[in-house]
């Protein structure tokens, strides 16, 4: 064994964050705090594993994934063992790259073993093999609820989502000042005008659903022209009217923006001149759709959520209500938390009809926005509430016996690890943030001072037990 | 876009295990009672990416690693992005294999940012690409504690871990019967004991070693024979006091096994007719260090740990105190919770010399092992208390204003998500173990009564609500 070691100096890897234990601690806070609001609401938790076969990812979508598939895919990190054998054999692993596709995949593979409506969380990371790039994460939390029911699931659960992610917003630790947005459609709304105006090819249609997606990103003008070289692009004779009419769908969903009332929303629903599109099923049923999601969110503080029918998602299994959350002071940001109804994603797995609705915050953007706006509440080192100081190693069984007994009564305790120096265990309980000092009294044997660290106070143990107790 | 849809029958993939919600509900009561236990000692979560770079995990060990090393590497899964773009010239990054190099490199990288003694816990999954073969997981919880401290760190913190461990063990749901018994030993002892004999070449002191910890495994007669073999096959001249030596303190170590005091450690001090072991420094530093550990495990009960002399570990970064853990009735089931002291993990990665301590719950194996006894406490579906039922769909508001009310009183509430059929509601309580069920009272509108699903009793909310809180 050689005497001059060898040192490989690591580096952070690009797209993989850490944090320190301080900003561990507040994102304890934060998960605690989403875990609280998904059960209480009666969300049970699952885990699934970090891989899926390939062939499960990419079975996602099937037919359906003209747009979101192709992206996804470049975005999948396989795994190889590093010294493989000869004759292996096995499926292709890949890293889950969402929380959605492993959510359906176990509802299949589990069926007859779950409870429906099957209503669960799920807090893990997920993993994007993106070319590495400024802000942003090749591997991050994702915080999911998601309903899926045989056959039929009640409307209800889309006004569920927005309810409880709300609550869990407006409660984490260091959002209180943020301005936050739901905003609210349904795509039957946007898919059923354009089937109605008869004109796009399904090519063209889903050329148009993008422009839609990317309204906010556009001036209005850019917006309109594009849509008009849109419409007019589409086949060799559009009507004068059918331009007018496009144009006047935006501006009446426009007026969606600032009101979230249902009257807004019947306005849409007898549009003077759009016959076509009145009679429209998809249509209608959108409308009906969102106006019962909106109103069961009565209850939410204005401005919470708005309808906006600008918002369909970029992903093509969204088949219903569709959610994006913004920051409303900063909506290029984009959006941290998003979802919708889907009609059949287990449906990819097993023979049977299960439409879902589920939405996902994106913990870790959302997390490390905060953070690095230093408005996350960032401050003990570590989870103890007291220090026990050993003043003397003759003082050990002492000192342990006192750190037993404060745990036992739900204290986070440590007991300095080497005894004399008092200095220096001060300063350690000051740099670890740890609030409380006990010290035992000198020729006193098993008495005890506490120390109050920020206040520099120092009172009898018995005192200040009182004190606690009363404030818990 | 086709009306068949394709489907893609997924399987389980062998060695990545995945719960059903009832067994999941108790995975988090388990997780949520060591993270409590490791906190209640002071202990600060960190959380490192899923991922390294390869060089990182390569590196471990250095010069040091002729044992684990290889075995290790061919464990290692790799990630390749499934659509490598050309150019890419990125560090390999492999999946961790155990929480213990991520902290070593992690304590290098952060070094001037944290507070040493540095005391984490780590709760994450961690993966091994063995040949897939049944009761081995390639992916599993490992809860580790660890401290690290330059140049020096206290002996208190090798003993620290088995009391902490034996707290977690001794309360964990399900665990109640249970006969566990954590083996500790110094590696000091047996490598002073086999360097002062003076007759074996390093290559034959790793075999040695190897012998010793798989002592368990073989009968008594076949240990010794092997040993003898050894001593035999080490030099042309090897005295037959030497091979005695060898027999008498196994022989002592033995004695150990049943009792744990320090009288026994002090006999292994001074053995008649071993001047030269008795001369050797390590061999004394790890009697000491042995014996002080086992005097501050003292408060815990009988048998809960001995002094075992066969503990070796087959990793070579150990270099003082070793922990296994067993089932005392089934010790070939192997250690499910192990660790122990290294001299300088951390320093394969800084330039500083970074002692550390530290004990792993292998998790994942000992929850499954309890999961196939059928001893895991097994039963709520979901984190629900309550179902507020919806007899009509006019009821919705009042419904979901009790479920609100209830919420923030701090239960855990689901209301049911369609109105009427109250059998319906009823089995699906029952389906998913909701203990309690509020129904609105016939004709009396915001009236509520509650049933207690497991006796069947039914009574006003007010007088449930009163009995509740006097429990709480």
């Amino acid at each position: 064994m050689s005497d001059k070691k060898q040192i490989y100096k690591p580096r952070p890897v690009s797209g993989f964050p850490e944090w320190l234990p301080e900003v561990r601690l507040v994102e304890q806070q934060w998960l605690d705090h989403i875990r609280k609001v998904f059960e209480s609401y009666g969300y049970a938790s699952i885990e699934t594993p970090a891989v899926e076969e390939l062939n499960v990812i990419q079975a996602k979508g099937g037919a359906n994934d003209s747009g979101g598939g192709a992206d996804v895919d470049k975005e999948v990190y396989v795994l190889e063992r590093l010294h493989k054998e000869d004759g292996d054999k096995e499926a292709r692993l890949a890293l889950h790259f969402d929380q959605t596709v492993p959510l359906a995949r176990y509802v299949a593979q589990h069926f007859n073993e779950l409870t429906f409506p099957f209503k669960r969380y799920q807090m893990q990371k997920v993993w994007r093999g993106e070319r590495p790039q400024a802000g942003r994460f090749r591997e991050f939390y994702q915080c999911d609820i998601d309903v899926i029911n045989p056959e039929n699931l009640p409307l209800h659960f889309d006004a569920e989502m927005p309810a409880i992610i709300w609550e869990i917003l407006a409660a984490l630790p260091g959002m209180q000042n943020e301005k936050i947005q739901l905003r609210i459609s349904n795509r039957k709304i946007v898919m059923g005008f354009i089937d109605a105006l008869g004109i796009f090819s399904p090519a063209q249609k889903a050329n148009v659903i993008r422009l839609i997606d990317k309204r906010d990103k556009l001036s209005k003008e850019d917006f309109e022209s594009l849509i008009v070289k849109a419409v007019q692009e589409s086949s060799a004779r559009v009507p004068q009217a059918s331009i007018d009419v496009f144009k006047k769908f935006f501006v009446m969903a426009d007026s969606l923006k600032t009101e979230t009332i249902k009257g807004q929303l019947e306005a849409l629903r007898h549009p003077a001149a759009l016959k076509n599109v009145n009679d429209n099923k998809t249509y209608q049923e959108g409308l009906e759709e969102l106006a019962f999601v909106i109103e069961n969110l009565s209850h939410l503080p204005k401005g919470a959520i708005i309808a906006d029918l600008s918002i369909v998602r970029g992903l093509d299994y969204y088949t219903g209500t569709v959610y994006e959350t913004v920051f409303v002071d900063d909506p290029g940001y984009g959006s941290i938390c998003s979802g919708g109804r889907y009609d059949d994603l287990a449906g990819n797995y097993i023979n049977k009809h299960l439409p879902g609705v589920g939405i996902s915050i994106g913990f870790s953007r959302l997390f490390d926005r905060l953070r690095q706006q230093n408005k996350l509440p960032v401050g003990k080192v570590s989870p103890t509430d007291i220090l026990v100081t050993l003043m003397d190693e003759n003082l050990r069984p002492d000192a342990a016996k006192k750190a037993k007994e404060l745990r036992d009564k739900g204290f986070n305790v440590e007991m300095f690890h080497k005894g004399g120096n008092p200095k220096k265990q001060f300063e350690y309980a000051e740099k670890k943030g740890i609030p409380f000092v006990f010290i035992p009294k000198q020729d006193a044997p098993g008495v005890w001072e506490v120390k109050n660290m920020a206040t520099r106070e120092q009172k009898p143990e018995q005192e200040w037990l009182k004190e606690k107790t009363r404030a818990a």
